[in-house]
């Protein structure tokens, strides 16, 4: 694959967008491998993902940007630019399962995912092995009442000095404070939840979904915002339980959901399909 | 297919509970079809059903309740007794969309349910055309704040008169009060709810779905009880939904669902194949 | 709703394609709806579908279709205008079974379809009464070894009296020979076929299912083509049975699958979403 | 859990059946957790499987073989009598790829699976670390057309010395021959095949998916028998794939399907859920 740069725009919907959009990439030699485009209506919104070869792009790279601005600016839009060959480097957080950290340090060895993984942050100290045998450094800090606020700098000290892009709470089972949030840059904190939200939010969803008697079980994938479980969606998915199916089985069969859907939005992620607006996402898959 | 008999029986737990029904059916000469047992061991509670063919069964129809209670009894069972020829008769409920309703007769004319349907109830005068079509009788009783408790009053009528076994709330749209529920025997009234329960419960459940920005959306069949939108699930089913799907792709989509899956419970039931305990349902499929 | 143009497009990929339609539809003073695009690198082929509304277009309608060919034409590509508001033709072809026939119907009268329904043929009598009932022309052409290419011939006759623009083959039971789908426009004659193709091609697939003990059963609606059951697909979805699944079973459930399967693929051809390219189908949706 | 006997029996159905093997439990003092039955009425065959708990029960464990033998044999009968706390040793047999292995490994030091992994066999050695990772023992037995008849004597000569229960072919791709299936026990095989069968036999499946245009892919867990891909099924799963998916995107997919689908066939296996009969299981779950 040849590297790629790739656009995220979105701006107030009005005629020509998709032609000033395209004709920025054309004007400038650019081969465009990838091009989507959404209109929300009820939002007036229109948004873009397109993804050109950056080999033959007539401007350099760090050109790209503030060319695009021009445009971007009288159209009041908000736009990111990103290149594939720019690594994106993510903190997995994780408590005492093993499950979700064990399956994105795979996906990224198996090239699922362009990321580099040089962090693993626990409340526990459980996960250190796998973080040993997989060269990853491993910071084990436990959460109390009384050190929640210090913890929680060291963790943005941590964050800045491993140069993170991404966090990844693979299970992480604490709540994120809002200050915490509020200072990381915004959406590249993704959470699994382990409930098809709305549906049992917060702690024992799987506990909760037992005693509600539901004939089906979900996971999701979502951005965290101050709202506990509250932030925009990138993927959910589902599987069937019975009666037969007591809370145990229930954490077994949605530990494969888990995987899998964490795996689907950290991935949709990094391949820069997800436009977040609003509560919302767009993932341009 | 030779008619059967169908018990269905839960009591708390303790050893030789399957081989004290199997040995009731086998000592009179029954040939069982079906047979399916559960414990819920949270509960302490056996839970099953078991379906035989009448035919050949020594014990005249009359006695079989009797002499099974005679069982049960000591155990501190519940039970009840079906004959697979003894069609029930069930009300629809509707308002003003037809896609339930027409797809209720058409399975009970493709014999996929073995049930009458001799009485519709509506707050609306809409569907009294597709009533005329298949000779079913249309009570129009719309419902305002102030008649809502004597039209209640004409509804327990109309299901005393048409002797009616079950009501299908089919996207009835109206909230059925604690009284109502209370009079009518329990677990005979099936709702659709047009979610992926407990998530978007009440009114609206599209409109939220889309500002809440689900991946997925669901639907529900269960049994109503008092509390709102919470009585035992049946049945749920899913379908994927994009950032391109509109509110009214969501009613769209969703229509297909509510059909499918208010469906299935409906047959679960009228195959006795559903054992409610606590608020959870068996369903022996 | 306000009218709308809609252009599918595809030629050999290069540079600039996006451009260059986007800036056809701008340049004459359009408002684009939907856009999106596709390449197969392996067939090194660029697709495309745009949407547009027609008011405030520059082109007069019979003019659009030739300015768009001197573009096209260039390019060595396909093409074709569809205008929201030219409402297509569809005769439905049944055997006996009657679920997808009333489901289309149904959507048609819910607007899910922007179609007329002018014709019903069949090789049985059987559901006239439901042409009767909507008032749809009903021609009972039954087919037997010596007559079949006459009917043939009556077949196509019929439905260029009543200018069809799609034929859907709603469960119609029979072989369509060679020289009929030649006869007919290409890409506009829609069949569902009752299993996971390319599983189960030709007669009885439920039995063949059950004989082979599949855990799922599916559904495929595609575009018919001279090789049996081998067009390209539009819409595929399935259904988990169990060991308790007979072929009755399979069969009700499979009628479930096959009215959603085939009103998916025929509202996806009446959007105008799907560009069929070798043997496959790009679905814009 | 406290240990378990689970019987698995089917017999010509008749009369009495439930009773006759209910009462052999309850007649030694067994506690009964779990029974469950079925009739085919085409193959006119009983099925059960019944698990109770050991402790308390009358007979010796050596001698509930032989007593319900007792009563299998003028029932025309067969049956297999297996114990919880007996732990089956499974071996697994991969080729190159290690998203499966590493599955199968982690669910069982997860105690999703009861059984021990002695052995891994395969025909390439890129897979031997993750065996001293974890303290298997690794055979690399590389097959040509020459030496296959040799290796596959090997390979039997490992069973045996390794005491193996059952064979999990974790994408090994490589054809087992009908002299190697008759001389292991029968049905203690298990493949994944990377489809959805009986679509896509033999190799290659993704790409002649991605040819053939389908819009669901699947993956297919069974038994393995003399006949190419198709011996019983235990289970089966899909996923869906758009234009958008290349052959690298559904492999990629695929081997979410794959884990999955292999686990939960392996685990079904290991709960003695599974009763074979003709070319189809039941499966007790």
């Amino acid at each position: 694959m040849k590297p790629t740069a790739t656009l995220l725009f979105s701006c107030p919907d009005r005629q020509g967008l998709v032609a000033k959009v395209a004709n920025f990439i054309y004007a400038n030699g650019g081969n465009i491998v990838h091009a989507d485009h959404h209109t929300d209506f009820n939002a007036g919104l229109f948004l873009t993902r397109i993804e050109w070869q950056i080999e033959g792009f007539n401007l350099p790279r760090e050109l790209i940007a503030p060319a695009f601005g021009a445009i971007s600016q009288p159209l009041g839009g908000t736009y990111q630019i990103r290149f594939s060959d720019t690594i994106p480097r993510m903190a997995i957080w994780v408590s005492r399962q093993n499950h979700c950290l064990l399956d994105l340090i795979w996906r990224q060895q198996a090239r699922e995912f362009s990321a580099e993984i040089p962090l693993i942050i626990s409340n526990h100290p459980d996960l250190e092995p796998i973080a040993k045998q997989f060269g990853i450094d491993y910071y084990y800090l436990p959460i109390t009442k009384d050190n929640k606020e210090a913890q929680q700098q060291r963790q943005l000290e941590l964050l800045k000095e491993y140069r993170i892009d991404l966090v990844i709470l693979a299970k992480y089972m604490q709540i994120i404070s809002p200050e915490f949030i509020d200072t990381f840059p915004s959406h590249n904190i993704i959470n699994i939840h382990h409930s098809f939200l709305p549906a049992f939010v917060g702690a024992n969803p799987y506990h909760k979904a037992y005693e509600r008697g539901v004939k089906i079980i979900g996971a999701t994938g979502h951005y965290v915002t101050s709202e506990l479980d509250a932030g925009p969606i990138i993927e959910q998915d589902v599987v069937r339980v019975t009666h037969r199916d007591e809370v145990d089985d229930l954490i077994r069969k949605g530990k494969d959901l888990e995987r899998i859907v964490l795996a689907r939005a950290v991935r949709h992620h990094l391949q820069n399909q997800v436009l977040v607006y609003g509560n919302k996402t767009v993932v341009f898959d």
